[in-house]
Formats: C-alpha cells, structure tokens, sequence
C-alpha cells in the first residue's frame, strides 16, 4: 500500500470530507463519496432486529435503483437509531439535500450514520455541512473520508488491491470505520468499497456477499452488533471493463483481499487493542463447525485478557472451544501457538505438551499473535480475527454518551 | 441469614477444611463435606464438550451410586482439566484417599476440582490434606468450607432456605464458589447444596435440574464456561421426613431461592464487579424469548461498561436485545431503570423519552442495578443477574495462571 495520504478510490468516485459540527473539536465528521456518473451498487446490513434509520433507508433504495446510485453521504457522531418516525424523515431529507447540491435525485443517494444511539441527528449542521462537503472548499480524497466516519477509532482505514482484466488495471478500493460494538455479523462498522468495473448490480451483491462471509463477518471485538453496519460496494464502470465469467475469481479475489485487510484494519483498532489475534481453526468436520470454534475462542473475554497479559493459558482456549456446542473430542485437541511457519505446539492428543512457558509466552507477546487449534476431525477450516481485551476497551466504553 | 460464621449445613452433614499447599500463602484450598450416613445425590454439569476428569468421575460415581453417596471431597488451586488419563487417576486416587480416612468405601465419594486448567494434581500434597481435613484439627465448619473453595473470589457464598413440612423443620443449606468464567450454561463454579430431608434420587435430580434453570444457568459474568461446574445436592435424610407430593412445591421454592441467593451471590462477587445487575425482560412470547433477549444483554461487554461508568446509553440495551435473533418489534420496546416499584422509563415505543439524564445515571449507580426491558409482545417473562465491567476484571485475568 501506498502512503494514507495517496490512497485514492477507484477511478469515477470523489471523496470529500469536513467538520460540521457533530463530532466535538471541529474534528472531521461528515463524508461524501460522488460519483462521476451512475452506479451499479450492492449493500450488506446489520442482521439486528432494531436497525438505524440510515440502514432501512439504503435497503429501500437498494432494492429499487441498485443500477443508479450517484453518492454515498456519511456523518458521525450521531447513528441516527431508536430515533422512529423522525429518524426515518432524517436519512430522508439528508439524501435530499445531498442530491440537491450534486444535481441528483434523491433516490440516487445513500445515506450512513454513526455514533451515539437514540439521539436525532443536528440537521441544521448537517444541511450546512452538506453545502460545505459538495464544495470546492471540502478536504479531497480517500483519506479524509475515513476519518471522517471514525467514532472510537484511532486511526483511518483504507484498503484495495488491483487487477488487470484484459490488460486493462482494475481497481477495488475502499475504506471503513469501527472499533468497538465489532462482532459477526458486521457489527458497528461501515465500509464503502469502489471499482471501475463494469458489473451487474446482481452480481455484485454476490460477490460482495461472498466475501462478507469470509471477511467482516469473520472478526470480534467485543461480541456486540451494532444497529448500523453497513458496508457498500459501488461500480462506476469508468474503467470501460465488464467483469465476465473469465474473470470473477479474480475479481473475487481482489474484493475478498480488500475486505479482509479492512476487517483486520478494524480489530487492530479494535478499542483498547494493543495486538491483533488471528485465530486458525483446522481439522474440522466443514466449514461451519471451524468458524464455531474460532467464533468462541475469539469471543472469550477470559482468552482475550490472557491474551494481553502474554499469560499462555491455554486450557482458556480449549475451554472456549468445548463451550460453544461444537461437538469436539477432547483428545485429538491439537493447539500451537505463533508463526504458522514455525508454531509451537502447546497441546497435542489434548495434554499439554513439555513446552517451554516463556516461548509460549512470547508467542502471546508477539503481533499479531496467531493461535492454531486443529480439532483432528477433519479437512475443514476458517480463520476469525479479533483483539486483546485491555482495561482502556473498559475505560473507552463506561463514560461514552456522557 | 445469620453470620457467616454460624452458618451450617443440613443435619448429618459435616464441613471441615484445611490448607494443603495447593494454593500459595497457606490459605484453604481443601475441603470435605461428610456425611452421618448413605445420602440421596444428584448432579448437574457443565455442558463443556471439555470435561475435567473429576466432572466425569462424579457422573459416572451418580450413575452408580446415587443413593449412598458419604461424601464429597473438593480442592482448590488446580482443576484436574485436560489431564487426559493421568487425571482421571488423580480423581479415583482422591475418592479413594477419602474413603479409606473415612471409612467407607471410594465409590461413596463425590470429587470436585477447581483451579488451573492443563495441570496435574500434587497427590503428595492432596493425600497429607485428606489425612488433615478428616483430622480432628481441621477447621470445623461451612463457611471453611466455602472459603476452601475459593479461587478469584473475594468472599465465601452460603445460603439456605428452611421449610417446615408436617410440622418438622427441614432445612436446605448450601455453599459455592465461582467468580470468572460465569455464563450459562453453569459455567466454572462449584456448589453443594445439603438437605436433612429424605428425598429419592429422581426426584432429587429433577427438582435440582428445575433449580438450576433458574438460578445458575441465568447468570453471566463473562460468557466464558467451564470445564469444571459441578453443583451436587445431598440429602441426609436426618430429620426423618420425606418429602411427598403434597410438599414439592414448598420444597422445591426452598431449592430455588437457596440456588438464587448463591448465584447472586457468584455475579455480585464476579472477577472486578462493583455492582450486581439484574435485567428483567418481560411482555416476550415465551420464557425462551425472553430468556435469550435478557442473556443478550448479560453478555454485552458494552452494556456492562456503560453500567460501570454508570452512563446511561440506553442505545446499548437495545441494541443487545436487536442482535440476540429474537424476533422482537422494535416500535413496542419499552426500557425501564431502576427499582420496580419506582422505575424511571427512558424507552417507550422505541423511542427516548424526556427523562432526566441525572437520574438515568443515579439508577445505574444503584447496587443493584435493575434493568427492566418490555418487549410488548406476550405475557412470559424471565430475569438474569450479571455484573459490571470493570478494568479490574481484565487486571485479574491477564496474569491468572504466571
């Protein structure tokens, strides 16, 4: 990846950024993403029963102009969720007053909100912020969007990898937000991801699915859902390339690249994070059974604090994994800590092994810190990413609606 | 109750405990409950598919033997967990130490282990104890007993209900232990709950599944479970009296309110809580709904910060309940804080009231602090206990076992 400063969104997209007002410190708070022309688009939504106006307005969109979408407005500091009625006229007027300063249709608008639940949002700073972010006066580029949608994160995401399909470049890049609130599925994140392809609105919801799965639905912070989430990929076609049967694992492969240095991006930052944790379950009857695993293990605060003390406790990890109702046996449990390339085994036949405690240790001090467990079932496997659990993730999240 | 100090058992039950060495600074780590005579026993279990060997000593040992069980011997300090065949050694060798200083036979012993995981037992040690806490110069007494147990806890846990039936008084008097990896179902905790009332095994084993659903399978401290939850119920038939058809129900209310009191106890005392929470959920389709919507909410870890900042981001309780899958109706919940005869609504039909946000933080303040949700659905109803967050846990449990 190039400097932060240089990252720029797939050819046909303009990023803007600026501080309206809703965030504290006239820190950047409200994003846009213009297209040159219309987009194909395709969105993934939180699985939460109680969901954010912004994320009900967007699958309304979605579902009726998946082929014609001009921009993506985003703010901060305030979700726009549990606000009812109002919420929903909210999303509704901030599309409006997007598209009036493109010279759109409102239709054509998609619309992300993040921050404190149950509060409306300010839309006297937001409508003059809008006017401010569709001006010549607003920050350009994909770096000042990012930070424009951060809440608790301390620093911005961006990702992307390119291709060339026809000996033509393709480009898939995006950025995204979230640092608490992280957990499958989605959980409190948004992500926009760009191309210049050319690609079918149904397919790119499928493709985009697909890399979800293995991806942003693959990583835990701390277990909650978020009312938001939202990740959206836009196809401006700028590049005059469609994307055929030939070239979709490619493509898929670049989309699930972007996707999962992005997911890894947001549990590094994870809130109190000091160390990213990669968790590797093989050895399992499929796929499903695999993620279970890794999905407890990552989701156990007892792992997640042995973790940042460098304590190598790995009865916790075998715990985790006998809990989630996976049905595992005991003494084919396999368990090696670091380096895939050069791990050390702590366990194997489900006894611990003579190993040495300060190399394990210094596996746990390491980061990322990778953790293999293999069931000894079978051929399956899945990777789930998470963080350490710190006392600043307690200190961040007890003082922060007030 | 009265003080801790004069709590004891049921009739023909006696609680001794000493230091063996098990744990450091010679503080309790051994003890035995013994009984007068052959008791009525019967067991639940943690659902780990990683059981410690004395988890599957004593399921076996009920299996056989459930109605002359004499008694039931429990360390601290080391769990007997993943073991392997070595472990279900040091478990038969513990029963059988017991049995020959008391002069019954092993198969009448119950083990319980709780400590470590991935450690053996030191037989040297634990065989000295067995010869000490069967001595005359052991410590006499439940509340040694329970202090004997103790890994992270901060204090011993005893209740008790008494009943009368026909007349005679029948007491139901229990201890336990368990502070950090609490979740449903059971989770790392011990308990021993004693009886003089003379109560077949059957019906012993189903009023004490009927309990526990309750009581110890409704409270979280960190969603982690273990490979060690043992809770044992013994009767001694001392006072002469069975328990018939026309007494269950008394009898049973006895059990419950004992198993609740001790899990409340478990959560209030949870690694670096400073309050005790009790989320109630009710107007759910049925228990199940309400159950699993009252669990989501025990188990946010942003819940459980914000309670310990004592922010009232009531977002976050919604939010819990959305993400659990229950098909709640997000325009009907109703949130409540605070006392149930006085509670202060900040919810109603899905949206904030005007509440002082003063006195939203004052309820979470409160110990405890109770959070009654409305899902505005149906009549059934469930509550469970969880603790607040704090840095402590994580300081706690990232330097367990070094």
């Amino acid at each position: 990846m190039t400097d932060i400063e240089d990252f720029t969104l797939a050819a046909g997209f303009r990023a803007t950024a600026v501080s309206c007002g809703l965030k504290a410190n006239d820190t950047l708070d409200l994003a846009l993403i213009a297209a040159a022309g219309p987009c194909s688009a395709a969105g993934v939504f939180t699985t939460n029963h109680v969901k954010a106006a912004p994320v009900l307005y967007d699958q309304a969109v979605l579902a009726a102009n998946p082929v014609g979408i001009r921009a993506v407005i985003a703010n901060a500091g305030c979700a726009n969720a549990c606000t009812g009625a109002r919420g929903m006229a909210d999303a509704r007027e901030m599309a409006a007053l997007t598209a009036a300063a493109l010279g759109c249709a409102a239709a054509e608008v998609l619309v992300l909100s993040t921050g404190v639940i149950g509060r409306h949002l300010d839309m006297q700073k937001l409508a003059d912020g809008i006017a401010a972010v569709s001006s010549p006066e607003a920050h350009v580029g994909a770096a000042y969007a990012a930070r424009a949608i951060m809440t608790t994160d301390t620093r911005p995401k961006v990702a992307g990898r390119d291709l060339m399909v026809d000996g033509v470049p393709i480009a898939v890049r995006g950025f995204a937000k979230g640092a608490g609130m992280i957990h499958p599925n989605m959980a409190t994140m948004l992500a926009i991801i760009t191309t210049d392809a050319v690609v079918a609105p149904a397919l790119l919801q499928s493709m985009l699915q697909a890399a979800t799965a293995r991806s942003f639905n693959r990583i835990s912070v701390d277990g909650d859902m978020s009312t938001n989430d939202t990740l959206l990929l836009l196809a401006s076609g700028a590049a005059g390339i469609e994307i055929a049967e030939a070239d979709l694992p490619a493509f898929q492969q670049a989309l699930n690249e972007t996707c999962v240095a992005l997911a890894k991006q947001i549990v590094a930052d994870g809130e109190g994070a000091t160390r990213l944790v990669e968790i590797n379950v093989r050895g399992a009857l499929d796929e499903g059974q695999a993620h279970l695993v890794a999905d407890s293990i990552a989701r156990s605060s007892l792992v997640k604090t042995a973790i940042h003390g460098g304590d190598p406790n790995w009865g916790r990890i075998l715990a985790a994994a006998g809990a989630c109702g996976a049905l595992i046996a005991p003494d084919r449990l396999a368990l090696a800590l670091g380096p895939i390339a050069e791990p050390l085994m702590v366990v194997a036949a489900g006894l611990p092994t003579a190993y040495d405690e300060r190399a394990a240790a210094a596996m746990l001090h390491a980061d990322p810190v990778a953790i293999h467990l293999d069931l000894g079932l079978g051929d399956a496997q899945a990777t789930v990413w998470t963080c350490d659990l710190s006392a600043e993730y307690v200190a961040i999240n007890a003082h922060y609606t007030t």
